[in-house]
């Protein structure tokens, strides 16, 4: 599934890092938030309150867990599982297209 | 109005010069298409294919279209217009959020 149907999106864009990390707000028609975004190539630490799973839709990406001493390469197709109030280190190597899912 | 309801979203964005300009593309219930999108501080020309209305939601950009020889300043709530198959050079002096409309 290409896209999002019958969604609101938030017009105001999310930009972390300086603009290293920029990402929608949408929610699905049952209230499900969500967001859509992009990570340009580089090395970041996300904090995360809900837990989260990072869908990997294009680029690559290596993520180091909080408390975990080995990273583990996501492509395209894959996705990892951050736990609530928790963090992730991430390395991207190829600009990163990801949705992120809540709780 | 602060978001855009019962809309489709791309989940992949569209990412333009090395990241500087980062969007997402919608479409309207009634088939209308839009971008929603950011531009990091940076000085870019960008080419219409489709006439297109740049609406500022945030930030603070110097425009200059194709044949003018003098700029103008855009803030977040102004608006300005682009004839189609043409250029425009943009010098974004604070993080732009938009709406891009089409046609």
């Amino acid at each position: 599934m290409e896209q999002f149907d019958n969604v609101s999106v938030v017009k105001k864009a999310n930009v972390y890092f300086d603009g290293k990390c920029v990402s929608h707000n949408i929610v699905l028609a049952d209230g499900t938030k969500k967001s859509v975004g992009v990570i340009l190539p580089a090395k970041l630490t996300f904090n995360t309150g809900a837990p989260e799973i990072m869908e990997v839709l294009a680029g690559e990406c290596r993520v180091t867990l909080s408390g975990e001493t080995e990273s583990r390469t996501y492509k395209g197709g894959e996705s990892f599982k951050v736990p609530g109030n928790s963090a992730f280190d991430i390395e991207v190597v190829d600009t990163l297209h990801y949705v992120c899912h809540f709780g």
